[in-house]
């Protein structure tokens, strides 16, 4: 069993623990008793995780009130869920001494987050993800959220969990699909901040993609120490935390153009190889950095580049609408060499003309 | 005009100012731009308060986006109202560079006070307070909420403002019932933390009565140096803070009971009677205090009785439901002096036992 320590100052205690081990979620129950004895757990999970057995083996024998998101994914992630899941809190009597679990992928631990973050002005979330994107990256950080019939994440909070829980043995059951695009997230954490992680990665492509837990312990590990020390420093993204968008600046609107038909990994593997060529164009790149990612890319088996059906003007449009954007264009985060942010005048995220972006998304 | 600082550091900067004066309302939106320059200001108020006058007084000639809530008053206050401010926002492409501006009373700065902790991840709020209550209470300490469905304040943040704003003139069209109710507030600043200000109002009460505004500026700041010293303590109410919850633990219950037909400084003078009364049984009574207290609220014309048709019974299962209630039943803040909340081994809300509560119910 490995841990690592997150210390954000504002959370009462101090920090948060970050407990990883294979076969641990059936000791989630006792574990989280002994740490929280005055909170009444809550429960809140998806039809896909209670179908893999997942919510049997966290709950055990034990009473747990419990809240079931319908249908899984994305399309669920409303605010009339969360708005649902505190009215279910009320009319099972819980109070400010309630503490919520939140177990499932990167969709769960958002709308738990947020529902924990709002229900009578917060009560502590627990995140136990089950899947390799929620792993390596949505479980920490605290960042939550839910979409308005409007727009995505309109509704949202910075909501630290009070601890995570990381079983890798729950991504066995994950679609290959599905396991092989929450990857990205890891290479993207070697790419921004650790060469050596990155070239743990490569060296041991084949024993992540055959699930073995040891590796999967260890890339769990190397993913909560560098998003963690990046949130230590910037836990409500003023700066810094913005080197972890690396890649979502372009992923995010490739994402929203295939109609979301790209899981979240994918267009993000996408969105890191357009920067691989801004990069190239703003003369950032050394050697053949660019082709050492795709080659990588290509043995996960994820997306190098857009489909043809979707148009750089579309993509253009989605930039300048961008969460992120100031007077209707985003800035992009970069990297100068592998395990390396590019930082300008003290920013993470710099400016990039919309000319540069437009030839790259012409070639990608 | 007058300012003070309340210091609370997890804010960004370290605290925020509340400047109060006579007259202020029309110069708000120049101090705010010059103090958020960077920030693209978003309107949230009332009917009631576009009807006074006060939104053409602070907005001018200026261009704003702008959610009016109808109607006013506490109908409103729910989590329906606001999603609609929120996809408002988005509609007029707001972002995360807005300053969400509440102009109102306390139901307007609860709401809009959520709606900006939740928007895109939180976005600051400005407060306006345009009441008595608002003034003395609600739009200084960074409480927000609303009600869902089931019960009131199912939804909330702490979200501490920006900036304060008293414009001790816009009192002066309030209808007189809601004006003296918000007085109840200060009242209760005075009975635990300050005998000097208590004793001021007692003097003043007629100036006080009379609107006049140099009393007020006087009140106004007394309130802010209060409530700010205690929220700077213990900002998320962890234990000191409950304190401000004077008279409120009954008083919430009268309120409920009484159909909200009370506003609710009035509730508060009966729940505040109603401590006096338990604070005799307790044996926590000096002098006739409780009697020059009911003097006050006599010459403030609040209630200082339940109606007749509340029966004990009734107010005895609200207390049970309590949303501060652990196990079944509240605790209670009481003073043993003017000026002195009774603590009881280092707690500033203490056990009183059912019967005691009862019997004061009795007599109220």
């Amino acid at each position: 069993m490995l841990c690592h320590e997150v210390k954000i100052p504002p959370t009462p205690g101090g920090g948060y623990r970050i407990t990883i081990g294979t076969g641990l979620l059936p000791t989630v129950w006792e574990r989280m008793r002994a740490d929280f004895a005055a909170s009444t757990p809550f429960v809140v999970t998806d039809e896909d995780v209670v179908a893999a057995g997942h919510l049997s083996r966290l709950v055990g024998a034990n009473e747990a009130a419990c809240f079931v998101i319908r249908p899984s994914g994305e399309k669920s992630k409303t605010v009339d869920t969360a708005v649902a899941i505190v009215e279910t809190m009320e009319k099972a009597f819980l109070g400010r001494d309630s503490i919520v679990l939140a177990l499932g992928g990167g969709t769960v631990g958002d709308i738990a987050g947020f529902a924990a973050a709002v229900f009578k002005r917060g009560v502590p979330v627990v995140q136990i993800p089950t899947t390799t994107l929620a792993q390596a990256d949505s479980a920490v950080g605290g960042k939550t959220g839910v979409d308005s019939s409007v727009s995505k994440n309109a509704f949202g909070a910075f909501w630290h969990p009070a601890a995570v829980y990381i079983d890798v043995a729950t991504v066995k059951t994950l679609d290959e699909r599905q396991y092989r695009a929450g990857i990205v997230e890891s290479i993207k954490h070697g790419l921004i901040a650790d060469s050596s992680y990155f070239e743990l990665i490569e060296a041991n492509i084949d024993a992540i993609l055959a699930r073995d837990t040891g590796a999967l312990e260890q890339i769990a590990l190397a993913n909560c120490r560098i998003k963690g020390a990046v949130v230590e420093a910037d836990p409500t993204e003023r700066n810094q935390r913005r080197m972890l968008n690396y890649g979502h600046t372009i992923g995010h609107a490739v994402e929203a153009a295939s109609g979301y038909g790209l899981l979240h990994g994918e267009a993000v593997a996408v969105g890191i190889v357009a920067a691989g060529l801004i990069e190239a164009e703003m003369g950032l790149a050394n050697g053949d950095r660019l082709g050492r990612i795709r080659a990588l890319f290509e043995r996960l088996g994820v997306p190098r580049a857009k489909s043809g059906g979707i148009r750089p003007s579309e993509l253009m449009d989605l930039l300048r609408h961008d969460k992120k954007a100031v007077h209707g264009w985003p800035k992009f985060v970069l990297i100068e060499g592998i395990g390396q942010v590019y930082v300008r005048n003290g920013a993470y995220a710099v400016d990039v003309p919309p000319e540069i972006v437009n030839s790259v998304l012409e070639r990608l």
